[in-house]
């Protein structure tokens, strides 16, 4: 169900990268469910997890090895390992180990990620046997697979690709992500990989990568509901020819700039395949004392389910957005000064209907399937966006029936 | 779609407090819609209001009013009167006008309520037309009328009456409230109306329902939506030959444990008839370090659509309602000390499934009509909980359908 152009785009390899799968037959039994990255030695990785406190047990593992210069990374879809208690962390562990023995590595440079059902206890037996024909199968033209690799409740596989200059010379940067529900990242996504050959140093990269994540992944929302198990990661080879990327030159505003339209578009496409999603609803608050404020209205709207109903009827039930905006939490909000338009249409201004608002209007933008909310606050300066979807039967049958 | 035992009870009459209903027109044209509630002079009156920040016209005035001893009260259904700036309060305070010289009283001693569609303009005329109707049949035997009056999306009347003794005499209170959709009150509910012939001076018949309305109304959600029009009022006429009820004496714990018992049930019935409910969840929150944390989680768990439809799936998919344990902004939270039951079976202990759950006993709960899930956070003492329904097609249907 995906709403808009979602088609899978040409990835630029990235030297130094190599992408690797296999069906360990975790869940799904056609699929692959294994995906191994990795990457040449003298590269740096960056990365981002969920900030839900029951963290699941390959993100406790992957935090504690990413300051161990990691060179692989291990992902299984089909099982999230998360729920899972000391065994969990044991099994994470083996995993790596398993990887490690595979590749002549050391456990501890291997990262885990798992997704899928919480509760259930990693078949590791499983996932070991299947991982020699997922590291012979290694190379650098091998994401698209990788992408469907990674796959849960996703109807698409989720891609992006660019090419930068830095210095003269190309700097590619590749990046695949996914996730359709339990979507509301909280400084990660639920999985996003991204690669790049840039030469630059790990803690330049992590910057990098925070500030593009709290601007992309950060600002998404299908459900409101933070997984056990999100993460992103930025790899660098350093394999481009392109001059070391240094902070605070116009080099890095550059590769930070892609990287940032990079993440982005990941984080769109999640929105663009949200559980049941008909509709992708832009929502823009202008005119915010701060960040925080503005992201908390956009929020309260983006979570509403009398809203995202609305917008699956095509509805144009403004009552419903002026309600969530007016049960936000912003202190001394004046309803006098705010103004929400729909598409450009007007809807609310002065403290109620627009006069020149006809129910047509409305109409006419609820009818698309992309729509942009606009609440203007009246209050400052900041503007804050925030990317959703509708709320339609399908969300509810695909999440009654997830498990069976 | 009642969840449970939801008949219309017999409705103890409260001296002193007369109900007259009409059908004005304003959205249905088969049912009354129009309520008025006449309190004998002498009485007082308690109330609560919607903590939205964009509060309709009819709270607007009626908090304004409430100071000035109102001895009527008017309700319309089928329009809200919200967002609908400086026009609606003076639409408000027309009708308040009206019902004044209708019954030869003052325009300040009428507060007004609405409940119905947001930001379509109040129809007055229809309303004021109506209004001789409604005071006509004034009788103190009209609860089940006035219950139906101000049903919206509801789908059965709500209403509970208690006869209680207070120094040797009995004492009456009775009550009714509406609303199924847009709901997570703040401070209050959609409505609820309840009366007494209790004598009380106004500001201990204030903390009287403040308190009770904190652990019902403020303790219920279907879709966490606050609502721009929520209000609850207690009437006491002062009728009952019982003794004044004074503040900290034996007589005021009873008092005030009966409002409590009567908005708790009212504010059930408002779960058991949630938009698409067929299911009612109990969320427990125990060993918690404040009301406030333990509330937190409680909502959290609440709100989660995933949750939500795995409840109407009837699914023990426990690692969402563990997702949201962790989500909910707990600090130091630590897994290893939460446990979580479904019914009387415990499901997760020392931070994984717990080795004697099965996947059949989970079954055997979720396939009950009223489940509690109860979570024990392990880091204090304190017990709070919160009611809420599942999430279902009809949910979709009812919100998506709702203006059409």
């Amino acid at each position: 169900m995906a709403v808009g152009q979602c088609d899978f785009p040409t990835m630029h390899p990235v030297k130094g990268i190599k992408l690797g799968t296999c069906n360990a037959g975790i869940k799904q039994t056609q699929r692959d469910d294994i995906l191994v990255i990795a990457m040449a030695e003298g590269g740096s990785c960056a990365a981002v997890f969920t900030q839900n406190a029951f963290c699941a047990a390959p993100v406790l593992i992957a935090r504690e090895h990413l300051t161990l210069e990691p060179r692989w990374l291990l992902v299984n879809s089909g099982n999230a390992n998360a729920g899972t208690g000391k065994q969990g962390l044991q099994d994470a562990f083996a995993s790596c180990a398993a990887l490690a023995s595979e590749v002549d590595g050391i456990a501890q440079q291997v990262l885990p990620f798992s997704t899928g059902v919480i509760g259930e206890p990693l078949p590791v037996a499983k996932l070991t046997a299947a991982l020699p024909a997922a590291v012979a199968n290694l190379a650098e033209t091998h994401w698209d697979r990788a992408a469907r690799a990674i796959m849960t409740t996703d109807t698409f596989a989720k891609g992006v690709s660019m090419v930068v200059e830095i210095g003269g010379e190309s700097v590619t940067i590749t990046g695949i992500s996914k996730g359709a529900g339990m979507i509301q990242p909280n400084m990660a996504t639920m999985l996003g990989f991204i690669a790049t050959d840039a030469v630059i140093e790990q803690s330049l990269l992590q910057r990098c990568l925070s500030v593009a994540v709290e601007k992309s992944f950060n600002r998404i929302s299908v459900d409101g509901d933070t997984s056990t198990n999100d993460a992103c990661v930025l790899l660098a080879s350093g394999y481009s020819d392109a001059p070391e990327v240094l902070a605070d030159t116009p080099e890095y505003m550059a590769f930070a700039e892609a990287v940032s339209a990079v993440c982005k578009r990941l984080a769109e496409l999640i929105i663009r395949d949200g559980e049941g999603a008909t509709k992708l609803i832009r929502i823009v608050v202008e005119q915010a004392q701060s960040a925080a404020e503005a992201v908390q209205v956009a929020k309260t709207i983006a979570h509403s389910p009398l809203v995202k109903t609305a917008f699956f009827a095509s509805d144009p039930n403004w009552g419903r957005i002026l309600a969530a905006v007016g049960r936000a939490g912003v202190e001394d909000m004046e309803l006098e000064r705010v103004e929400i338009y729909l598409g450009t249409v007007c809807i609310v201004e002065n403290g109620g209907r627009s006069p020149g608002y006809t129910e047509q209007d409305g109409q006419r933008v609820m009818g698309q399937e992309e729509i942009t909310v606009t609440v203007r606050l009246g209050r400052g300066l900041v503007r804050e966006e925030v990317l959703t979807c509708d709320f339609s039967y399908d969300y509810v049958k695909i999440n009654a029936e997830y498990r069976t």
